[in-house]
């Protein structure tokens, strides 16, 4: 049996190609006392990852050169020498970009099947949705008749947040990049306006325009010029949420423009940064609220699938040209069981 | 009897100068019944002021060309005909640069010539020492044994908010625009270090190194450059509290320059804008804690004092090129009884 692996072979400067990509071949090896063998079922592609590959301290460690690309990944248990995990058993990970894994079984957690179609695991169900979850919630705080803007709104993250905005009695505006995006958050999730940032002519106006009352809570996923925009329209002590700033994720050099600063001042504006894994003790509650909310039909969950394990570098790279709406994944194999 | 008024003749483009302020002169108005005519004692002039000579929406609304400048104002009630104001009380509110106000009495607040110097009411005990404390404490949150940055630390509110987080057992670095302010911060007030900024060749190392276990808190009043320096310094959820942003007050297009946001990310930092009157709910019991620690000793004072109304312009000009150690006010008149 082949084991395909993908290995960053170089670091990207700026923004990522294939060739800092390489498969690699290996036979599977096999599993000894204590291990599990996995096969990849789902692989999730991420921007976060981009910061990983730049050889800079963030809050991740860098990605190796030579080494597998980690991320989030659902697998199947093929074979175990583990106790607590059965084989046929489905887990979530961080794990190698790779098709098969011989794995000691830490820090994987096992989703139940029946609870929703696995690959949510890594989405709505996963860190796009607590992401979400933790950013809106605890960050932003939206109360009921405010106005609530995200950037990157048909993104895995921004389609949560804007429905979890709606959920609390919110006006919701999302910023996206296609007609197509804008159409599918206005009448697929819910959103009551949609700005294409790419066609319209003047953003300041058109924030101003779909947020009559000001912006109370404001969900970064992209940064720059975008976020400018909204920060004119920004309410007397409204909320930031910084999430992601894909604008800068490719640059070689620190990001410059508009200081945000002065306006904070004038408009006693929180803004905080996260990530995730800052709200680790309260996964739990949030994933149960999250899966609660989806089973009651409140919240609408989309994909864009990519099938085959060679589609992986293609998939990762799509999300700088704003190719997907809702979470991008990759599909590598069927479940066996 | 003549009373001198000063009023904003001209909006400023970048510095303020002399000629954006013009002198003039009435007769003192006699009061009616309800109405108390006041001598101004000290007149306070503030950074903030310069934001409130621009025709921009800001946090208060802009002071009128052709009207007198507003501030803050301790003065002496020398005629009443209103029964909550005495004759020879003393008393601190919004008043014009004017040496004598007819006024209903509204928003003035009487002080206790008994528990400390007049003038404190414009500085330590008044909106400059609430100002220090609500964003230190409210926003930045130090933790013993935790490193507090304050920029402009020689000023009115940076001199009680290095004080105060050396109460609170912190390490506490200063960054200020002389030497002999930064001898002042250490020798008088206990600070644990002082950056000069126009002096030191590398202000992002400077930081670093009065900084080994990185940056918890920093207390920002002057933005620009000297706060890149610190940003490079921040931990993992460290807060900035952004009270004041003098590099740019005389701009005149929006500042520019290096981009926080992806700094507040990678290290899930809370940046927050404020200004005192956030907080006017806990305005009594925050002037009694510093009063206690003012009548204590725990807090050391100094002010710079110009004497005489002509001068309050000059005051006024100094603060944008850093003249003042302490609390800058002018000294208008003796109190008579």
């Amino acid at each position: 049996m082949k084991n395909k692996t993908i290995i960053l072979s170089s670091r990207p400067k700026g923004t990522p190609t294939q060739d800092n990509f390489e498969f690699t071949q290996t036979d599977v090896a096999t599993i000894e006392e204590g291990e599990v063998l996995l096969k990849a079922l789902y692989i999730s592609v991420d921007p976060y990852m981009r910061g990983r590959m730049s050889d800079v301290k963030s809050y991740v460690a860098p990605y190796e050169v030579g080494k597998p690309i980690m991320g989030g990944v659902v697998a199947e248990v093929l074979e175990s020498k583990n106790e607590k995990l059965q084989k046929g058993a489905v887990v979530v990970g961080n794990l190698p970009w790779q098709q098969y894994v011989v794995h000691n079984g830490k820090g994987l957690n096992p989703i139940d099947p029946d609870m929703a179609p696995l690959s949510y695991h890594l989405g709505i169900l996963g860190m796009p949705g607590l992401t979400a979850y933790f950013g809106l919630l605890h960050i932003g705080q939206p109360k009921e008749g405010e106005t609530v803007v995200v950037s990157g709104a048909a993104g895995a993250v921004g389609t949560v947040v804007g429905q979890i905005a709606k959920l609390k009695g919110c006006r919701v505006v999302g910023i996206a990049g296609s007609d197509d995006k804008i159409e599918y958050l206005v009448n697929e999730l819910g959103f009551d306006e949609g700005i294409n940032y790419k066609t319209t002519v003047n953003i300041n106006e058109a924030v101003a325009k779909a947020c009559p009352d000001g912006v109370d809570v404001y969900f970064d996923n992209v940064g720059g010029e975008i976020s400018d925009a909204v920060y004119h329209a920004l309410n007397k002590f409204s909320r930031i949420a910084i999430c992601g700033q894909i604008a800068f994720y490719n640059n070689t050099s620190p990001a410059t423009g508009l200081r945000v600063e002065p306006i904070l001042l004038k408009k006693s504006v929180l803004m905080k940064g996260f990530i995730v894994n800052d709200y680790t003790s309260e996964f739990g509650h949030a994933a149960k609220e999250l899966t609660t909310w989806l089973q009651e039909g409140k919240l609408q969950y989309q994909e864009s699938v990519k099938e085959g394990f060679e589609q992986i570098p293609e998939a990762f790279l799509g999300l700088f040209s704003g190719e997907n709406t809702g979470k991008q994944l990759v599909k590598v194999a069927e479940r066996e069981v």
